[in-house]
């Protein structure tokens, strides 16, 4: 029998005090813990896997839905790995980021505690069930799964080895809770829970997210999409771009940081575009481009407004030419998703015109769009990329999951003696 | 003809890069212009603040909610004064949180960017209308501001004189838009712009808050209700402990920060309770206590547990005996608002164990929850005291009204190269 969401939602929340309470050494060793269980499940958890694939062929599910979904030997390697690497994060939690005596000698501090309960909705992909748990751990908190009816098998195998180690650690089962009632409208009842759940973070598809957005009354942090742009100015180094452009269309398409549109200033393109197109097309990448670009480039289709807006995830690419520095930023505000933004140049002031006016999560300077990503801008692991220009904005790690507040000690002071 | 809401919102989503880039000289020129107009303004918005006024007395509006809404030259020489205090802030804008540099040489810096467009939502004070503008305009952001219908003659002359300074300094009137239409369906369409505002902060009662909570798209931080508690420990110093209540529970009673509920350790509550009762008896304040408090002062009346929960804001306190620091922080737990609780003790150990069981926004030791704000835990100036345990907990001044990004700089760094 199914315990009704509400009741396991308290539950979940009255686990908080405990894994808040937990000091760095017990968080580490508790995530071992599940890595060694998770580790010692893996045949189980295969098996569990087996059946949600053979469910998924049997509905006609897509080859690259099957491929998220799909586990074998490596890869929970690879997930057992990714828990230890997040024991071995700073704890985020109890540190003190400003201390300040008042005038009154009241000594203010602020100090990291954990968000408490937090909600993540994903899709197919059964590996964030233990590394969304993991880092929320770390973080200090209690975390809700809610993937999808596909994954089921798979997400309940894995969150039940975590559990085993949560048990063995003397902590509430419910720290870790798998929401296995898949039900849109079980789902819509969490996101409403404003007592319970302090956060939800949807991982998936435009759909999902406009879906967790549209019916939460619970604070959401969401990434829509990464539509990148990279715009190679007039004083760019010309091969410096061109790696640039290649690694981040190229090196992988699928996903977020990849980029999406390429914009180069005009006094760069008659060198640069057509050595660029020419490699891109090389790579297997459709260029479609604008018509100063087309004149360059005879052969490139036309590209629609729709293409400047779009993530592509895949093998292909915008382009247009832009008169100057202030077209590529004005282009970039109209078109852009808030994601990642690259300029390649050798001139520092148009670097800094460019990280100033836009407002990106990230924005970089000389260098591959692919960087945005938790592990690489070295915050070791991440639970998500936020383009919510609140509490956290880009790759989010445990700190991010995690808020600042006051600690105020005194003497007797009053404030009308 | 009132221009409608989405094309006033779009106006104001494209005033935010103007003031996303003011440097702080500029900013400080503008809130000192702000005030310089409202101030050569007082007499208009006299004016106006009376045909609030008699519009409201005509409706029968109630005494407390008419001493909200009247302005007077002394109230509105406080405002121009805030704005001025406001103008002193350290600016939180472009400030770098944090600089790394990584293994591959990429400099990643985390920079602090305005949100962008913040909505405030707030009921009869006209001075929120200017000491919001000035909070939001000092971080770089733009506000809409929705005020109360009561108030809308003095809302609308005080955001018309700060619109003249906008425009005398060259920036988009839209900066800082006032919404006309205070009809309550206007208000939910302005909280469904996704794709306008970054933040809606909602100030007044609880029906407000509630009402925003229901009907929002965008992002809000809210304030639901301060039920704060002062515990007096076995180990507290009665006469400090004392003097924590009578600050904490009469300077000021209506305010959020103002204590409600006093426990006390059943080893102190014989010494204490007598004297405390007696002493804020003297000062007008209604005592409701649970049994044991009743046996020691047996006049008092019973509390119920609806007394544990509520907010009073007025001279009424309720009490209870509690067997232990554990008792306390359970009772804090179960009843409290995460807003701020205190402790008089001195013993150590108990005052951290209290702060770290605790969650709340703000936790205090041996000092008043009257000093749970903005402007004595030293943010200069307060837009609001988020309950909300995301992004900002506690009291919220500047810095809160921006958000830490990514800047990266590289020298061509790929990832696959």
């Amino acid at each position: 029998m199914t315990t009704p969401l509400r009741e396991r939602a308290l539950a979940s929340r009255d686990a908080t005090a405990a894994i808040a309470a937990l000091d760095t050494t017990s968080k580490r060793r508790l995530l071992h813990r599940m890595a060694d269980e998770l580790a010692a499940s893996a045949t189980h958890v295969l098996d569990a896997n087996e059946r949600d694939m053979d469910a998924a062929k049997a509905n006609g599910t897509s080859a690259a839905m099957l491929d998220r979904l799909v586990l074998d030997a490596p890869r929970i390697a690879k997930i057992v790995v990714a828990i230890r690497d997040v024991a071995t994060l700073p704890d985020p939690v109890g540190v003190v980021t400003r201390r300040e005596t008042r005038p009154n000698d009241l000594v203010v501090e602020r100090v990291r505690i954990p968000l408490g309960v937090i909600a993540m909705i994903y899709e197919a992909r059964p590996n964030v069930t233990a590394d969304a748990a993991a880092l929320c751990l770390m973080a200090g908190n209690a975390v809700i799964l809610r993937g999808g009816s596909d994954a089921l098998h798979s997400n309940t195998a894995i969150a039940e080895a975590l559990q085993r180690a949560l048990m063995a650690e003397g902590l509430p089962e419910a720290t870790i809770t798998l929401i296995d009632d898949t039900r849109r409208e079980t789902m819509v009842e969490l996101l409403q829970l404003t007592d319970v759940v302090d956060l939800a973070i949807p991982r998936g598809g435009e759909g999902l997210i406009r879906f967790v957005t549209e019916h939460a009354r619970v604070p959401v942090i969401k990434h829509y999409k990464g539509v990148c742009h990279l715009y190679v100015d007039r004083a760019a180094d010309p091969s410096m771009a061109l790696r640039l452009l290649v690694d981040g269309k190229t090196s992988r398409p699928g996903v977020c940081n990849a980029l999406e549109t390429l914009l180069v200033h005009r006094d760069a393109a008659a060198v640069f575009l057509p050595t660029a197109i020419a490699r891109l097309r090389e790579l297997g990448v459709e260029i479609r481009g604008d018509d100063a670009t087309r004149a360059l480039v005879p052969d490139v289709a036309s590209a629609t407004d729709d293409d400047y807006a779009a993530e592509f995830l895949d093998l292909v690419i915008a382009v247009r030419v832009v008169d100057d520095l202030e077209a590529a930023i004005a282009h970039i505000r109209r078109y852009g998703s808030d994601h990642t933004e690259v300029i390649a140049t050798q001139d520092e002031a148009a670097a800094d015109r460019f990280v100033h006016a836009l407002r990106s999560a990230v924005v970089m300077v000389n260098a591959s769009s692919r960087f945005s990503d938790g592990g690489e801008l070295g915050l070791g692991s991440e639970i998500g990329i936020s383009t919510t220009r609140l509490h956290a904005y880009g790759p989010m790690g445990a700190e991010a999951l995690t808020v600042e507040r006051f600690v105020v000690r005194g003497t007797g002071q009053v404030r009308h003696p």
